[in-house]
């Protein structure tokens, strides 16, 4: 078998929540997310924050991203974001096919700063161009790093006092709270962020991602703008008896999170030792290695996973992605195979 | 219990779906609808339609069409549609915010006529107008009423011969297909229609559609519109899954129809039978009865329904929708209680 | 020589607007009308509204309307018009192109009424339908006629009472005020009509449309909004220019509708003599006269005008759509041509 | 009396171009730009290109590139410019809210190159990126500079080698052409660039700019686009007459340009003299120069003129613009204002 190191969708859902929708599915419930299931996954939600909030479900990040900022943002305003953000990448445009501009800045280690918050706004100074109005912030960043609670109470804080508001995307929050303290979760919304995504799809689920909306101004006609957009479930059971599951007593949610940061770190402790340099510390569930070209091609043919960047000196930077699925043989297999000792053999 | 009559989405996924899931679960697969499952449904899809045809799924009906609409039309171009049509009054302006006007004209039963394309063609010649280029067809429509094959023929005939493309929204295809006969399937592709959404959700999936593009040059980049649009569902198996089962050799998708349909005429023949009258015979799995306004607010504590139109003169339309799950003790208790006898007593 | 009653822009600028521009031509200024002409137009423009109010000027109709609903509208919101509004038939959708759904209702005079108002409010109240937020009401309308001031005080209360604002699209404004009463102008801004849109093209002008921002929430960022859809004209004072002339002391802009309604009425009045049937009255500058086909045709060759409706029972509407420049000559000309007598010798 | 130096747009219209508008004024015209007038120019336009081509003409420049643009992309497909284009910094979105996105590469003297063109197709190569589609040239580039014809053979052969169209933003087109030679007209055609807008206003027009079709199948439907977008003026006669006038026998057009440019090209030389460091040589009508911070602020009180980069080393980069209408004695009081000898006494 050939493991896939892609991403953390080529896994179907944990067990407990294909159970979990499994029970949710008897009987009948109100559609559009006004079932028990959905008020049940909220509350506990707004518990594990600690905060007042409304929260939504909708079927995937793109979704949730382009739904949240499209309700943050007048046409002329624009959302700040390293060059290496999802929705700058990764998204086909979703972003501006709702008309908005998405100002980047470069980033090494794919975290905005105050200082490129200052440089956006230095360069947008009136009608002849879009207005800053958004920062974008992704936990974990797409470089598998993470904010810490004083950075993120910085930028918010930042943020804010020249008049921006926080998105926050969590596609892999689970991992980035699980790699830095449970309490974050908590501190996330103490610190003021705006809206939040939690995903739930890169970290067992079967598909899905919460929008929280903290800031009570952008909760006004929130859900015309999801249906609008085609994020409102029709079975919207579905998406909450995940989220309830997730976030039951036992700690699922976050406990996915933290296996997939183990297999992650297996997986760079093992290439380390092996001699091999990793660009960017493991601190989650992604592993960025710098291998030989030689390699990477023999390699491909037994795992899955993107050449990031091909430096053109003979080596690539390639991306490796654990998720809570990842079994220890694999992650071991893939250090042996990837392992010049090995490839000297 | 207090039954649900609001529509065909109050229950949860029929058990042999959820089992499909289930069984869908386990092992690695490529993601974005990369794999085994979602291409066995394709296969089994084409199949049913006996055409060529491209086939990509999605989690819900909004998004089917503003995504299928989208990738059909430049940015001057509009959709000709029934004044009920679901993209005109049910999906909060999901087209228009695509940037396409809905030109609709007023339909009795929820049908669009050749007449009706050819008045929107002579209301909008010129460029100071939208340019019509999609015809929106419904089946079944938003009245429960249906197609025939004829019908239908003549309309594609007669759209594409006025230089207009031809999108059905098939929400409910099954009822459609079940109340006309298991061949109508295969007229549907036969007959030209260039773009086709079978829909999954309303007859007993737990969420998903399917886009089918008959004409291959809707085809070209049509993944990277619903990526876009936020329909590009990670772990696609999920429903690749679902329409693998639907059209497996036991036809579960037509069965389900056939069931929905079964209860709506046990519903409609009674409240005919009690003296009640239909304000649009039962063909699919909808029933629209006139009942006394006195009568309406004591049942819509007993059942949940949508008063469809307030007439003003002491009567109602009321909209009931049966689905593959409708109890036939809940279709008696309805008529019981609606019947003017009852009431009398 | 074939005159034109196509509409009033077939005509060029009125000499004094020429002139005024040709004045304001020498030296330098800012551009993006930070000029001293359009500053001085913007200060008698309030003047004679006799209102706070912030006024842009940007080039033509469609700009003028496309900015300003857009400015009003959050995403998921609509605007109200009738169906025979000139956002709804002649702008090519420029209202949906900017993502937000027009929502119409049959109007036989062109004008909107409170219970149209109601009407939208009752069909769209959740979040499955778009939002109505906005009047569109055009002073004078499509067809010529014309609000009274009581007519809008009572739909400016109304619209504000259910939590609609008022876009008042006066491309034809002059006209209207000049079959009014010159008080009008006065009354429309202390009515709480939130956006007034002034027309200058059809009325004299060489180009050129002032957005009357009379409710202080709606200016915020409103020249990125002109900015970003291509409304702020470099050489601002090419416009400026144009206004500050219409409105001097000697009220051009008022004399130059009322030439235009004298034309039409000499038009209309003798059209009636003749026997020619005038479906709607004759309010400003626009005559509906019903002919017979036979006539139509051979006077179009003579004449250049639309027709608006053919009835299908051998006769037709015609528009008939006079300026400040149409000569009398023209009028009578016409009149004799579409005339039966003339028509049976 | 203060300069300005801001941009090309301060001054009001040439002499001959308001000549040409009064002399347009009389009679009537057919409206949106089917009069007499605008097809004079459009023959003349096309005779100076020396290809067929569709010419229509819009009121503004950002007007022209989001028309142009959105007629030329489906809604995943994206434009690919250099980070200083004008669709990027100076147009408030414009291209975003249309939907589309603007991939940016920097470029130090504000062109594109071949290797850039790669580089953004090599970044988007599957559906979970936009497609590039169309390559923004603007000649000259927002730094005054100027592509040979060799560099642009070269570019729009490798554009379309790789499935690209061309866009050539020819805001400041006559300047290029005067600075490079009469025959790039010409040479521009016949090298393929699929559409080219060709500019007036900031050449001496009173507003108005020519935008070339010269690709056939960008034509269809072209001017709904113009309607949808505001940019269909009523009285179009007001724009062809001033582009019936450029490009009349005596190279009117061509000459402004050549004027601009002369009178840059004694700032800047005035400037070297002076020992100021011009950081860009200067090629067209633009002078970017290298001040002192002390000397800024006082220069600013004398003439207007725009800080480019603040270096924070005590030196700021200002860009001067000169017009046809820029007077010697303003670039010599400015040169004597800005000269360190004139500072030190």
């Amino acid at each position: 078998v050939r493991h896939l190191l892609y991403d953390d969708y080529s896994e179907g859902a944990h067990p407990a929540i294909l159970d979990a929708i499994r029970e949710a599915n008897s009987g009948q419930e109100m559609g559009y997310g006004h079932d028990s299931h959905s008020a049940l996954a909220a509350r506990r939600i707004i518990g594990a924050l600690g905060v007042d909030a409304d929260v939504q479900f909708v079927s995937g990040g793109t979704q949730a991203n382009l739904i949240g900022l499209a309700a943050m943002l007048r046409p002329h305003e624009g959302v700040v974001a390293a060059q290496t953000a999802h929705i700058n990448v990764n998204e086909t445009g979703a972003v501006e096919a709702t008309g908005h501009k998405v100002i980047t800045l470069p980033s090494a280690d794919g975290k905005v700063t105050a200082a490129m918050i200052d440089e956006a706004c230095a360069l947008h100074t009136d009608e002849h161009t879009v207005k800053p109005r958004v920062v974008f912030l992704s936990q974990a960043t797409e470089r598998g790093t993470v904010y810490s609670v004083d950075e993120l109470h910085a930028l918010v804080d930042h943020a804010h006092r020249v008049g921006l508001l926080v998105y926050l995307d969590g596609a892999r929050l689970a991992m980035a709270v699980a790699a830095w303290s449970p309490s974050m979760l908590h501190d996330l919304a103490a610190l003021g962020v705006d809206v939040l995504y939690i995903g739930g799809t890169k970290n067992g689920g079967l598909f899905g991602e919460a929008l929280v909306l903290c800031n009570p101004a952008i909760r006004t006609d929130f859900r015309y703008i999801m249906k609008q957009r085609g994020g409102l479930l029709a079975k919207g059971r579905a998406i909450g008896a995940q989220f309830a599951r997730f976030f039951a007593d036992d700690g699922l949610w976050l406990k996915l999170g933290a296996d997939a940061n183990a297999s992650a770190h297996r997986l760079g402790t093992g290439l380390a030792a092996a001699g091999i340099e990793l660009v960017q510390p493991v601190v989650t569930n992604q592993v960025f290695a710098l291998l030989d070209d030689a390699v990477v091609e023999p390699l491909s043919r037994q795992f899955g996973f993107y050449v990031w960047e091909r430096r053109g000196d003979g080596q690539s930077v390639v991306r490796l992605v654990c998720s809570w699925a990842t079994p220890d043989e694999a992650v071991d297999e893939f250090i042996a195979a990837a392992s010049p000792v090995a490839g000297s053999r």
